[in-house]
């Protein structure tokens, strides 16, 4: 089997994870998250993100992270901003509009929206013919690899609030944003201008989970209500938790994302110094570099990856690391795109 | 912490599960499901079920499993028909109908649907200004712990094939319906006789996961688009697959399901012996004896468990044993039974 | 063709409603409702019903009317309080669940609702695992052809604002209801008591149309966004509110509904003086007298009618005036059933 | 109040529409289109289009009628292929997204699709990730007053058939569209080209109402029961049925298209004569002349019209004419022009 950058859920998850869940035997717990293990998940979360009147909630998937936060936040003719490369807009399958919802679109810009985006589609949305736009969707870091800056998320989140918008962040991938170099935003920063977001566990070292935070009271109402609705609500919530308390402890959860950032790092500057370029700018550990074409086909005997985009006699590759990602192999692939490249 | 009877998801999971999920180690994988660990336990699952040309998926809860399947299946007006005390009926926080579809209901005889019942729905639905019926969703074992026997459900399957109804099994237990003495139907027998079903593994050892067996060809087509619209399509797939390969090695599934069910027998034995009666026969690990208020109110001091219905000067409560009861839980819980009961 | 006593919606539309709109002429107007005609039927409404603050929409039919209003009011996990003759859980095809939401039922008794059977769904929902009702729906007139008293209906309504639940009237039958010598309600007093409710037109004597009156400030918000998303916001919504300021010009409403009660109360009058009973209360121009079987089929020669219920050897059928039933059409029926009934 | 070019739906109807409408009298009917005029119209529509196998339904709105066949047509996870100006997309307040489906869009030019843009969202959208297309919706004549050719129309038809797309066509504005010089299509054509279309009545003459036809016989399937329970099958179908009777004897439903056309025609002419230019190509009743602002401001002084798009220091607007427009009104607008653009 070939080596995968194809993405960072390709590894099960982190032995101390595993080990705790090992731990607990066959102690019994509550069902639903009203286990200690969420209680205590919950205290760390609110502690790292220091939200003492949040509400947490543990859930399965990112897609179903995403489609019940914001069918829950909305009104029938109640739609969504995001960028063109939004997850939501692309890849979840049309689950907004499953739930009955429109999201309006702007094209962006390296993965992102900026305030002028949101305004323009703002503008536009006049009258009850149309549908009331009322909710931000960003992805932190984006499906290009790049992260804002606590200067652009500010603005975008002020201008949520002076417009009834309210600010939902898909943070899938949020731990390898926050310790992104490129990105001057904490866990802190998040909370205080996000309306809601999620933090992924599943892409950060976890067998699967993600946790919801909802910060605005007005979108903590009966929340569990709708959860359960959605099919989000696990008995064994308890086994989410159990993951997110280890994650939190003794700082896992930013370990395993700097350990991947810096695997992308490694892996960027050895295909700088091979003279390609790239997409987006590098800045987490998603990476799009543009190789030839006949590169990209000799890379992928050896390697799995997806591609992103043609570009006539080139391809733009898309490549992950993860928190399991070995140095040694980061180093192969450079050598091996030397070789090839014939430099 | 009192020892909880309260439901059969309140420990994590079997050693030989979470041993499973450790060995895989960084192994790397596909995602969504294409990975090796999946396709193995595909085969064993074709091969517990006979049915090699199933559809097989994997997801992380039965609520889930249940709105996906249910809304692939049904036109936006076409309707499900179940007993009152059906899961999705009462339990599912109205996950069908958010989904579009109305539930037909029958109250039905202890937790069972019969075709009589199915019959009346049918005769009742006569033109467009009513729903369409066009799903029957049984449980299989039910919420009130029993079983249907084979000439039931072959009745029903029969009736559903000449009535253009699609016949769907919630068998979130159905390893313990299968291995129950009153039970007559084999894993087969389920895949012969209805369209689709799930076979449920956080009730039965797993940590998580259920596995969604499509049988009717017409209910295969796209399904994966729909697994994937509703958040049910986990990157990490195979973090489920991995423990169903465990549970359907060396007959784990069968055996944890056995214990269970002893465990409620022995249970039930005692409880008849102290001459209490039963709302329902006892047929699996979910049993629901009357006690009188005051040993109900006496016995919560130390065991936790849910009341079921009130009757009076008496209660009917709700007792589960699990894969993981231990014996002397069950034998002490008697004996407190004998003394407070003043036996 | 055969005289028909199926409904009430047989005939096109009373003289002076068609007349009023070719009044019109080719006189120009503003669309969907921002109209002088819509003006000024909205003042005339207001007025009927001393509601100076209500919204007030146009709709064609009362099916739509219905799911509209009620997929506006609710979140996704809320749901309605219904009697099971509602027209929203029979005859509506599903067109609430379409939109999301679950109708919890009781069977209620002559078609009406008490505050017993509300209070005993409230109590029964309990949790996040269930829906959460938020809006009783009820008929007035209800499809038995009985209406609510002033008692009745207030009781329910004190109930409904002290427990969150939104209290809507499905009128589209309200003027025979309002003009029922059983009724003590007034129009003043449905618009107290209810946060909103419909005013039928078509059944009313109108080419087709319905009045929406919202009367909680909490369920007005961006109410035409929803109007159109669903459908409903005509573009010569004028053609609608031209009728409603014919029917509420000169007492017309009024004098059609009265019209049609008159027509039944000697229809029932006669089928009583030849001894037969009724199914519920005659109370409006809706009766459901119960027949002879061989009666029935006698009479189904000469007049078309639905049968309501068979009872053995004998059939409750179905029987409407309308505001244009002839008077002689009643004799000449009375007169049939008295030959062929051997009276 | 200033005449108003807004819209071809400001006045009431034709007068033959509401002289045949008073016509009916007191003469009953059945409910729900299963009435005479209904079966008389459906003969009439069948042979306009030539389809005697195609389904007829009435329906009281073009936006209801788009969202009632576009959501049978579907399955949860498939998709609408529509320009980004269509109507559905744009100005339905969400109706489609309300059903759970998604809109994929490509710019278009003029206000029509290509096979080109068909296919390029074809070729995006490879798996489960991704909703799957499985419709196209145009609108004849556009939202930009243009018309498709027999080619054009051809092309796509044959491309939709080849790639299981149904080909839907938005005529609530078909007649200007089929009597207009630049369009080579029949009635004949459309209903050969396409699986489904409406004929619009509103912006025709009619009252109100709008015809939906469904030629493939898989969208056919319980279509009563879909109309049903989205609000759409109206108590008085007759009252629709009976105008497009009208409509489509002795050719009036042509006339009163031929007429708008015309008077567009007059207006694009003096428009040109004045040294305009326009939007698009003056292809029906719907033209989008551009003006110098103040030319715009003080036209405004004496008509009523939309703004379509600002350009600088010059804007678009939307004129359009009706089956009611006077030959006057016209003249006098150009005269206007004239003297207000000091010409």
């Amino acid at each position: 089997m070939k080596y995968s950058f194809k993405n960072d859920y390709s590894e099960m998850a982190h032995p101390k994870i595993l080990k705790a869940l090992s731990a607990v035997g066959n102690r019994q717990f509550e069902g639903y998250g009203l286990d200690d293990y969420s209680s205590n998940a919950t205290i760390l979360l609110k502690k790292t993100f220091k939200v003492p009147n949040a509400d947490i909630h543990f859930i399965s998937g990112a897609t179903h992270a995403n489609l019940v936060v914001i069918s829950s936040a909305l009104r029938p003719h109640e739609a969504v901003i995001a960028p063109e490369s939004g997850h939501i807009f692309v890849h979840e399958a049309g689950s907004i509009e499953a739930t009955g919802h429109k999201i309006c679109t702007r094209p962006g810009y390296n993965g992102k929206l900026s305030v002028g985006d949101i305004e323009s589609i703002m503008l536009e949305h006049s009258d009850e013919h149309m549908v009331k736009p009322r909710l931000v969707y960003i992805s932190l870091s984006t499906e290009c690899g790049t992260v804002y800056t606590k200067a652009e998320l500010s603005i975008i989140s002020k201008y949520c609030k002076s417009n009834s918008l309210y600010l939902y962040i898909d943070g899938a991938r949020l731990s390898v944003a926050i310790n992104s170099p490129a990105c001057d935003l904490s866990y802190i920063d998040i909370a205080e201008l996000a309306d809601a977001f999620i933090l992924g566990g599943t892409k950060g070292g976890a067998l699967f989970g993600e946790v919801i935070v909802i910060v605005n009271d007005k979108l903590k109402e009966d929340f569990r209500f709708l959860l359960k609705q959605r099919g989000g609500l696990l008995a064994k919530t308890a086994a989410i938790s159990v993951q997110f308390n280890s994650l939190l402890t003794d700082g896992l959860l930013d370990e395993l994302a700097i350990h991947s950032i810096n695997m992308a790092k490694k892996l960027s500057d050895g295909i700088v110094s091979l003279g390609y370029e790239f997409m987006y700018p590098v800045e987490t550990n998603l990476i799009i570099p543009i190789f030839p074409v006949e590169i990209v086909e000799k890379m992928r005997q050896s390697y799995s990856f997806y591609d992103w985009k043609g570009l006539g006699n080139k391809t733009a590759v898309r490549l992950l690391t993860s928190w399991a990602t070995p140095e040694n192999m980061v180093d192969e692939f450079i050598a091996n795109l030397r070789l090839m490249g014939g430099h």
